[in-house]
């Protein structure tokens, strides 16, 4: 799938696409001023924008001032702050926008032209203060490297995310790439963490928008950490079109092309937030194959994936497959219990645990060294229809316990 | 409530009522010499009875074998195992009933008249070998004390789970108890861990299902440890009528009698479960008022009680209180996040955190003081309506990881 449209995998990550620049500094959000807390990504020319928020009724205000400003128009700069979600706040909404403007006086363009995002503790109150002193070395400090920005964006994660493929479109080359952050409190059904990504190809708003929300259902909202769906969450996507390739105005084959360049980024996005969860020891995918309807196939995914008892099992490399079974079981899905089978898969080789719904006679000590891996496959066949899909997570560790027992102090 | 109907607890568990013995023994399921395996619950006298089962579609054995000798009619006993649920075998259903023929020669009663249940780890094969060696002995250990029994069915539980209370109908003196295990997968919308209740009261088999399909709804079915539901559940009740009131076939005075002592027992039984949680160090309890509907108020109380990060963060005593927030966003209730109060309250005292969807100026140093005790209340106010629910949990400790990443060595 990758090289039909001649996709490669290419160095960098929001900046790998034509006439973008990034930053990230630390303005004073938080204590420690070894960690980053700003972050900025600017577009040398307007842009197309398209989004997704989270479903969360609870809202960071920063998402109802980015709401606003896609509506109103293109876009050329996101700007985003860790340490302070910026929700339940009485003031919240004020500030979101006092902070667009600012990023709009510094760069020359419409307040209405950045796009805003917070993550971090809820319910406290963000000042304007570290954030109006942080701009103007935000701005100076602007390169074609997004390290520095996906590093001020992270919270509880221990590595920053960036990625970027290239593909063809018409003869032009064209970029797709991004940063994301996210750890904890992440959760299907939602956009499920911050996701800044930029391309240069040409296309329009409604195509833009179209092929975000047709990939998250895929992707992003296949992933599953702990459960908790953030208020904060958004997967923002900027293109200005400096790649020259002729506007994609509709679906065919330059938005196909897109398409699967934008899913091949999400996914590997997917992948390393999954493997970064909060005391995230494994990287685990659940691929089920056999499900009635498409529907079906990721409830079951997602249910395995969530299921605590699953993760700890994995976190001990203990093969209890009946765990999954039980977690297929309440998934909500049309199954039935009797034909399914169950296969651990990993770089150490694969083990079938479970036939028609009963154990195998499998070798523990196998089982054991396939599952002490970093990245493990669960295997699950429904045989019972033709549909097939995805998630990831990881496993419960100790340390997602004690990152959580005191996130705030 | 407590005194309405003369309602007290009463030493015991599920012998309290009249004509009730129970037995437990070590039979050999499990290798540990020390934890019993096997337990049993006998009626001197025919019983009504009623059930609720997990909703899980993966399902034990044994729930298919108690519902159909329900569904012939009386009972005389329960048997019930840990170790093994008895779930994902091939020939489980025929262990199953093995097991209840073993029981009724024993006793010299059908086997219909047997109900079975199991617990333990999904898809190892239920030996029917100790469990026959076990019987005789079970039979002839049968006394008016059902801690043994209570032993018996414990898998990760840390402490035996029993509970009575006595009550009045029309002059003549009653009984309710009953005993419980469950300390992992258990999550709300299902019968959520075995709970055996007996009592001597006289109930018509229907008003005793009507009773306690009324029940659960408010009590087992807003219990959550770790958002699992199991394959094996089930809350069974037997009635013998021993306290020879006039039996009740209708709504009215008794039957609300018999109601409000099922539920002071069910309540009771589920604080336990709770506190009991795997790895758990303090009990929680989500107290949801002003809610716009009952189903509202049940969404929004769990889905506080469910939450990882709230539970770890009560693990940790840190007043996190935008964590409940969140939680209340995702809940799937109707509610306006501006009107949200949140008040923790313990031994220790109480502290508002948020009053209207804000935080307020509390004291860090009474919060931790109030979070640092053994129960934990959440009372959240939705300020939206009249309806209002409660929900039982526990705190997502380092513990519970250690239990789960190596259950079944």
């Amino acid at each position: 799938m990758e090289n039909k449209y001649g996709i490669k995998v290419i160095a960098g990550g929001a900046c790998a696409a034509k006439g973008f620049s990034a930053s990230g500094v630390h303005c004073g959000i938080r204590r420690n001023r070894s960690k980053k807390d700003l972050a900025l990504i600017v577009s040398d020319t307007p842009c197309n924008a398209a989004a997704v928020y989270t479903r969360n009724l609870v809202k960071g205000a920063p998402l109802e001032v980015t709401r606003e400003h896609i509506a109103a128009g293109k876009l050329r700069a996101i700007v985003c702050n860790s340490g302070i979600a910026n929700t339940c706040n009485a003031n919240g909404k004020q500030v979101a926008e006092e902070t667009c403007a600012l990023v709009g006086e510094a760069l020359g363009i419409p307040a209405e032209s950045v796009a805003v995002a917070s993550t971090g503790v809820i319910g406290q109150p963000l000042e304007l203060a570290p954030i109006k002193a942080g701009i103007p070395v935000l701005v100076a400090s602007l390169c074609c490297d997004s390290t520095s920005a996906a590093e001020a964006i992270m919270t509880t994660d221990t590595v920053m995310k960036q990625v970027a493929v290239s593909f063809e479109v018409g003869g032009k080359r064209c970029v797709v790439g991004g940063i994301a952050k996210g750890s904890g409190m992440i959760h299907p059904d939602m956009a499920t963490m911050l996701v800044f990504l930029t391309t240069d190809a040409a296309i329009s708003s409604e195509m833009l928008q179209k092929a975000l929300s047709g990939d998250i259902g895929g992707t992003f909202n296949m992933l599953s950490i702990d459960g908790d769906t953030s208020t904060n969450d958004m997967v923002l996507v900027l293109a200005n079109g400096q790649a020259g390739n002729e506007e994609i105005k509709q679906e065919g084959d330059a938005f196909d092309a897109f398409m699967c360049a934008l899913n091949t980024v999400n996914i590997r996005l997917c992948k390393m937030l999954a493997g970064d969860g909060e005391g995230a020891t494994k990287l685990l995918e659940c691929e089920v194959t056999g499900a009635k309807t498409l529907a079906d196939a990721r409830k079951a995914a997602k249910s395995v994936i969530c299921s605590s008892l699953v993760k700890a099992a994995m976190f001990g490399a203990d093969a209890n497959w009946g765990r999954v079974l039980c977690a297929l079981g309440y998934c909500g899905a049309e199954l039935d219990p009797a034909k399914v089978g169950v296969v651990f898969r990993s770089a150490a080789g694969e083990v079938e645990v479970c036939r028609d719904g009963a154990g195998t006679d499998f070798s523990e000590e196998l089982a054991k060294k396939v599952l002490s891996e970093k990245e493990i496959v669960i295997e699950v066949t429904l045989a019972d229809g033709e549909a097939s899909a995805s998630a990831w997570g990881c496993d419960l560790s100790y340390d997602y316990v004690r990152i959580n027992g005191d996130y705030r102090t």
